[in-house]
């Protein structure tokens, strides 16, 4: 089979989100080569949605390399890890200098910094791409925001802003930075995803639990709530979820699934980054320890039959007053709490940026999460326009107009979790939120008796707050301060 | 210089922690041969202690090798990382097969792991060591965790048993297991460490704030406390850093030390690991995170600024009525926290004694913590108890012993956070142990609406109360469940 080289992009890996890239990528009037490792899943794609614009299937990767025009842009949407490692290995030796290969899954951004060395050696651009919306945005139009070489995003930039979702006329794709810049904000990105996903839970669970209502009528709340500040996808199709009757039991679909949430390690990752650069993202790490928590399934059933009956003071339906001001509490502490998770997962880009030498712009990344992606919301303009007004924010949490919303929310947060403490509904992420918040504006913090405990016992040294230099207490000795 | 070889250990490396090894052994009766990097530390060591016991000096690695019994046993006491590996690679060439090189540093396990394989290829023992307890500890008597070979503990175990410390007759030291066990479990240790010190941090905050008590009145609480369940040595040096002044201005120590918490990396390691086993150490976690947000300076100006005189609904000492119910309260709010870390931190190591095969027993190490290291504590003997009655148990949190002590807990927790949260003091490891406690016994959590989410947005699939399978919603379709 001798092939002319005419697509314009190619795409490897045709499961469900290669295959939806790659009708995006023709539908926009790319010409798509296309090639799977079966060659059962391409045919299938040309037969099912060949007319919806030029794909030219390949059988061998040799043809698929062939059929590009140069320089070569190939995406790989194969499972992250040993499988994207070996399909670039078998790319590798077929692509000529400058061709750029382009990682559209979840890789650890670590693992791309590793594979851009390595390609880069050979001459050629390795793109790690985050890829946010699921099937339907990689059909209809994603968030993308691809790392790399500002090279490449020349090639790239012109077709990936065209598959993306547009808002307001703005394409959701922006160039994010060099390197693994692209797979760093993409797992960050999820890492929000999960602290987000998580507060919605613990509004259910309190809504649910507070006002014994049906998950048909706190589907209601959440449409409600859909038309305000909260206005999101993930509310919206929380209220679809919750609305949804299950068609074997005729149950409410929610009390019918299993209530052990499962995890890629996006979350993980980002929590693990997190630390390395010394910023609390606790919101993010609470929702990733309550999905690894509701699994372990042993233990939740020795400790319910354990507590029964001797946990709290009160069911909480007996300490809801005012329904209508419940969920108006419930709402202000989420819209709160949200914006912490938000400000935390934005400190992580800003810190990981800046250790990598990225040049990551903020509000450039506020702009490409407003469409395509799952934690799509309006709240995000919100954000593009705080950073649009001062880049160098030290946090969302003192931009005026969060900070504004922050403080009007106070008096609901804390009647809600006192509410949920005193009730015994657990709602970590709302609570470290809260904590967070308190401690970030506290004058002081107990940090000092950890200093000081830390000298007594490790000889870890001190500094004080009226002179400069590091100093050591000789605890066992005659408490003499000397210098460290 | 020609050596005889007749130490029975070695120790190389002597800042402070390796030369009170060194003498701990020495006036334990083993002749120690003794090497540094720059000869004035050894030196000065045979100066200051020589009388102590028999030190064998060398100048050079290959003497110091050399006034070795063989099998050699040598402790490397070095900065973990890069210093280690250095160590490693000049004692190396020098050892014969059998001869056992001891890291007693606070090394990764994961390089624990890489470096006993490495030695082990070359037919030498490698033993990564946690040593807990300080400066003193390591003089008098620390914690000794050692992992590696059964065989290299048959030479090295008669040793570090008796320079332990010794609690009712028993040492501070068993073979915690094969590889790196033995820095894995005095990691956990370290991160069991910051929870215990955040959580008395937390009190001593909201002791001074809800009672506006002064820092010796504080000492005085603590010291009381340490003569009931609380008892253990990081109290009682909490009521010594509170009770002292500061000899340069005359005010409580306490006030004059900078409010940011410094780590050197055990803490974040422990939450990192146990991201990776999917267990829930949200103590942990909290606590870590609470001094990086400490060290934040220019954010919690920024915060502080913002919201000052916008957040609290009122001062907490305006909440406190009844003084001495208060303390009471936050004694036993700081109990049945403190129980959750340990029950957490034991997860942590039964599920990293899984993973890696290494048979760890839960009770023996709670048996060596006893003495010795720094969160040694009366707690520990509690904890043995336990898990001698049952070394299966799921959770500290369901022995009967320490669910009697939380349950009855429960009111005073609730009531000091309710406390807490209105007059705006965060206790982030307060209200997330409890957080972790009602999440576990609550018959359903909120991670059912998570999987439902997950299902929407990604066809992630959800498994069914009802009956076994996966199972997946046409969402965007007519709502029919297919089989996943």
């Amino acid at each position: 089979m001798s092939t002319e080289a005419r697509a314009e992009i190619g795409v490897t890996g045709l499961s469900v989100m290669g295959r939806n890239l790659a009708r995006n990528l023709a539908r926009n009037g790319f010409s798509v080569a296309l090639h799977n490792r079966t060659v059962a899943r391409t045919n299938s794609l040309v037969a099912d949605h060949g007319d919806e614009g030029d794909f030219i299937p390949s059988e061998s990767m040799a043809d698929f390399v062939a059929s590009l025009k140069r320089p070569r842009a190939v995406i790989v949407m194969v499972k992250a890890g040993k499988a994207t490692d070996a399909v670039i290995d078998e790319l590798v030796p077929l692509l000529e200098k400058d061709d750029i290969v382009i990682d559209a899954g979840n890789a650890h951004f670590v693992d791309t910094a590793r594979r851009e060395r390595d390609l880069a050696a050979k001459g050629l651009h390795f793109v790690g791409t985050g890829v946010s919306g699921g099937e339907e945005g990689a059909l209809l139009g994603p968030s993308i925001m691809p790392g790399g070489s500002a090279e490449s995003y020349r090639k790239l930039g012109p077709i990936f802003e065209k598959i993306a979702a547009q808002v307001d006329g703005t394409p959701c794709c922006v160039h994010v930075g060099p390197g693994a810049a692209g797979h760093f904000v993409k797992m960050v990105h999820n890492g929000i995803e999960y602290a987000d996903m998580q507060l919605i839970a613990e509004a259910y669970d309190l809504l649910r639990a507070g006002l014994g209502a049906s998950p048909a009528e706190i589907a209601e709340i959440f449409r409600e709530w859909n038309s305000g500040d909260l206005d999101s996808f993930l509310i919206q199709i929380t209220a679809e979820v919750l609305a949804h009757t299950d068609g074997k039991t005729g149950q409410p679909f929610i009390d019918v699934v299993q209530d052990r949430a499962e995890q890629k390690g996006t979350g993980r990752w980002t929590v693990q980054s997190a630390l390395d650069l010394g910023v609390p993202i606790t919101g993010i790490a609470e929702a990733t320890f309550a999905r690894s928590l509701s699994g372990h399934v042993a233990q939740r059933a020795a400790a319910l039959s354990t507590y029964e009956g001797r946990a709290a003071d009160t069911d909480i339906a007996g300490l809801v007053e005012d329904r209508k001001q419940f969920v108006e509490d419930v709402r202000n502490a989420l819209y709160a709490s949200k914006i912490v998770a938000y400000a935390q997962g934005f400190d992580h880009i800003r810190a990981g940026s800046k250790d990598n030498d990225w040049g990551i712009d903020p509000g450039a990344m506020a702009t490409i999460w407003r469409g395509g992606c799952i934690i799509r919301a309006k709240f995000l303009d919100r954000i593009r326009e705080v950073y649009a007004e001062n880049p160098h924010l030290e946090s969302l949490l003192v931009a005026p107009y969060f900070a504004e919303a922050v403080a009007n929310g106070f008096e609901s947060w804390r009647r809600v979790l006192v509410t949920a403490i005193r009730g015994g509904v657990p709602t970590p992420v709302f609570s470290s939120s809260l904590a967070y918040v308190d401690a970030l504006r506290r004058p002081r913090l107990p940090a000092a008796l950890i200093q000081g405990l830390r000298d007594n016992f490790g000889a870890h040294t001190y500094q004080r707050v009226d002179r400069d230099g590091s100093f050591h207490t000789m605890w066992a000795d005659d408490k003499r301060e000397v210098d460290a």
